[in-house]
C-alpha cells in the first residue's frame, strides 16, 4: 500500500508517529500547503517509508497528479472538511481508495433549518457511491474517532451485545485544562465552530431531523476519573452514518462542550464571526472564521501545556440478547500525559489519528475489505477492537447495572 | 474660519449635515480615506462652503499638504484615535489650531496594568503643550459629547453650582435597540473595545489610578424615561482632563454597557479578538479588532433601524453654593427618531458631532479663545451651553431631592 496523506497539521503529524510503528505499508507520502509542515513531520519520523511534498488540497488536478506521479493507492484526507470534496474527486477520478476522518459538509435546510435537514454530512459523498462501486474502489468516510471508532462502537454493540438498540447515543468530554491560556481549544475551532453551530441532527423513528445549535442539555458521566460533563446536541457525522448500516430508533451526538465554550461559541455567531465567507478588511480579504482560528494557539502545539485525559464513546440503550433491557458505554480514553510521552502528540490529536491507521492496516490486510462509500459500521468491528488494543490503546465497556425489579 | 474635517464616517457626516445649518465658517474641506464617502457627506450638504478630497490621516505629511492647499486654520480630527497623533502634529507644524473628540491612546502600566496608568490618555498630546503655546495656537482635545459636552457641564457645576466637589462622575446609558440584528453596537466598536478593555482610570485623592475592566459596577437611573441602566468603569478621556481643571476629590466615567455588551467584550478579550495588532491569516495580514469591526453592521447606516433615546451627562457631587450637600446631574438626551428625522444621523452619532461644531463657531466668533492644548472645561460653560441650546438641543438638570434631616 502506497499511501497519500494530505494534511501535516496536527492530526496528520500523529498519524506519521503512529504508522512509523506499523509495517502494512510500504511509502507514505505526505502532503501539505506549507511544504516546512510536511517535512517537519517526516524528519521527526525518521524513516525512509515517508517523503514531504507541498500540495494544494483544493486543487483537484494538483491532487491526481500528485496521486499518480508518487504511485499511491490510498488518499488519505486529514485536512479540514472544506478539501473533503476535491481530495474525494481526485481520488475517484484516479481509482484510489479513499478514507476521511470528516465528511462533505452540510447545507441547512433554507427555510426551516432548526426543523429539517437541508444538504446534509456526507450527501455529497454518497451520491457518488455508485460510481466508487463502478470502480470497485472504497471510499471509507468517517474513520477518525468520532466519527470512526464510535461507529466501530455501534456496530460491535448491535452484533454482540444487543438483540434491539433503542438508542445510539455518541457522547464525547473530556477533563483537559491547558494552561497559560485564557482560552485554547483542544480540538481544531474551525471545525468545532462547523459542527457547534450548524444546526444538530438528530436521527429518530426513520428520519433525520434538526434542533436548536445546543439543544436537550444533558449531563453525562464520563469514565476514567473524568465525571460528569455537561453535553448538547452537536451536527456529526454520526448520526448520518450509523442509521444506514444499524438499525436504531435514535442516534444522536452530543458534546460535552461545558458552559464556557458554548458561551463563546454563542457569541461568535451573534457577532457573525463564525462565518466562513470571507469579507473586506481594509484591503485585505478573510473569513471571520479564519481569523478567530489565527487568533488563537494552534491546539496540535498545546500537548505540553495540558493535562487530564479525553474520553470517545458510545452509550447504547436497548434489549441485550438476553430479552432484557441493556444499557452500555463503550469507550476509548486517551491521557494526554500518556500520547505526549508515547508519541509528542496531545490526547485529542492523537485521539484522532490512530483509528485510520489501524483501519488501513485492515484494509492492506484485506480483512476490512468494501466497494463504494462505506461508514466504519459497514465492517466487522472485532478485527478492528482487537488491533486497536495490539497498538497498545485499550477499550472498554461500562455496564449500567439493571434497577432491581 | 476654514476647516479641514477628517473623517467622513458617521460622525463626520453628521458634523456637515449641522455645520450646513450655521454661518461662522468659510469652507469646510471633507477629507475622508475613502474620496466617495467625504463625496456623499458634501453631497448631502449640497453647500458649495463644503467640498471634498481624499486623504490617508495616518500620513502626516499628506495631511500637513492638504492644509497648506486648502489654506485651512483648523483641523477638526473626526477620526478613531489611533490617528489623532499624527493629525495633531501636522496641526501644530502648520500652525492651524486643532480639535479632537478622542485623545491620544493610552498605554498600560507595564508591570501593573490595573493598579497604575502607564502612558495615560492625551500624555502624548500634553507633552507638546509648550510647542502649541510657543506658537499660539489652539489645540482643542476632548471636545465631543464624552469627552467634551461632559466636561463643559463639570465647569459649569463648579462655576455656577458647587462651592465644593466631592465627585464628578460621568454617565453615559441609552434604552436604544436596533432592530433586525442579533448584535449591532450603536457606536464605533473598535473605540468601544479600545476604552472598554484598557484598564479604566479614576481619579481619586489627587492622583489618578486604573483597576480591574467592566470593575464597580452600579446601577445608575437615567432621565427622560430610559431607566435604569447597568453602568461599569471604563477608560474615557473625562477622567483625565476634569482634574487638569477642576478641583475635585474624585473623578470617573462609567459607561452603561449593560450585560450582554459586557460579556461580548469579555469574550472578544478572551479570545485575543479585541487585539489592534495585525496577525497573519492565510496570505493576509489583519487586526483581529479591525475583523471585528468589518463584521458588524456600520453604527451610523443603523439608524433607520435604531429607535430610543441616548443621554450623556455629569453627576456631581458635594457642598452647594448654600453650603449644604447637593448632588446633581447635568444632562443631555438625544431621541434617534429626532435626530434621524431632523438631520439623518443616529441619536449617538449626532449627539457627538454637534458639540464640537458648536465649540467651533465659539472659537471662529472669539468668545473660546486659548493657546495650547486645552481641555472643554478650561473654557467658560455659559455661552456653550447657551448656543447648545440655540442649535435646538436642550441640556438639563436634575437635582437630588435633599434628604430630610
Amino acid at each position: 500500500m502506497r499511501i497519500l496523506l494530505v494534511g501535516a497539521g496536527g492530526v496528520g503529524s500523529a498519524v506519521v508517529s503512529i504508522a512509523a510503528r506499523r509495517h502494512f505499508f510500504e511509502h507514505m507520502v505526505v502532503a501539505d500547503s506549507q511544504q516546512g509542515r510536511a517535512a517537519r513531520a517526516v524528519a521527526a519520523a525518521d524513516d525512509p517509508r515517508f517523503s514531504a511534498i507541498a500540495l494544494d488540497a483544493s486543487d483537484r488536478a494538483q491532487v491526481e497528479a500528485a496521486l499518480r506521479e508518487h504511485r499511491c493507492d490510498v488518499l488519505f484526507n486529514a485536512v479540514d472538511p472544506r478539501f473533503t470534496m476535491p481530495l474525494f474527486e481526485a481520488a475517484l477520478a484516479v481509482g484510489a481508495h479513499y478514507l476521511d476522518m470528516a465528511m462533505s459538509l452540510s447545507r441547512p435546510h433554507p427555510r426551516e433549518p432548526y426543523r429539517r435537514p437541508g444538504v446534509k454530512l456526507g450527501d455529497e459523498q454518497f451520491a457518488l457511491d455508485g460510481e466508487w462501486r463502478a470502480k470497485g474502489r472504497l471510499a471509507l468516510v468517517g474513520m477518525g474517532v468520532e466519527p470512526g471508532l464510535a461507529d466501530v462502537f455501534a456496530r460491535y454493540a448491535a452484533d454482540h451485545l444487543f438483540s434491539r438498540i433503542d438508542e445510539v447515543g455518541v457522547r464525547d468530554g473530556s477533563n483537559l485544562v491547558v494552561e497559560g491560556y485564557d482560552f485554547a481549544p483542544t480540538f481544531s475551532i474551525w471545525t468545532t465552530i462547523e459542527e457547534c453551530l450548524n444546526p444538530p441532527v438528530v436521527w429518530e423513528d426513520g428520519e433525520w431531523r434538526t434542533t436548536e445549535p445546543f439543544s436537550e442539555p444533558e449531563v453525562f458521566d464520563f469514565p476514567a476519573g473524568i465525571g460528569p460533563v455537561e453535553c448538547v446536541n452537536v451536527e456529526h457525522e454520526e448520526v448520518l452514518l450509523v442509521p444506514r448500516w444499524i438499525p436504531a430508533r435514535r442516534v444522536t451526538f452530543k458534546y460535552g462542550l461545558g458552559q464556557e465554550f458554548i458561551g463563546v461559541l454563542k457569541t461568535l455567531h451573534k457577532l457573525g464571526l463564525d462565518s466562513a465567507e470571507k469579507i473586506r478588511v481594509g484591503g485585505a480579504e478573510v473569513a471571520p472564521r479564519d481569523l478567530v482560528a489565527a487568533s488563537l494557539p494552534d491546539p496540535a502545539t498545546l500537548g505540553d501545556r495540558m493535562h487530564g485525559k479525553t474520553c470517545a464513546g458510545t452509550w447504547v440503550k436497548g434489549t441485550g440478547k438476553d430479552g432484557r433491557p441493556r444499557e452500555v458505554y463503550l469507550y476509548h480514553v486517551v491521557d494526554n500525559a500518556w500520547s505526549m510521552r508515547e508519541y509528542g502528540a496531545q490526547a485529542v490529536v492523537w485521539q484522532t489519528a490512530i483509528h485510520p491507521v489501524v483501519a488501513l492496516e485492515l484494509v492492506a490486510s484485506g480483512v476490512w475489505k468494501g466497494e463504494g462509500v462505506l461508514g466504519p459500521e459497514a465492517f466487522d468491528a472485532v478485527p478492528f477492537l482487537d488491533l486497536l488494543q495490539e497498538y497498545g490503546s485499550p477499550w472498554d465497556i461500562r455496564e449500567t447495572p439493571r434497577q432491581a425489579a
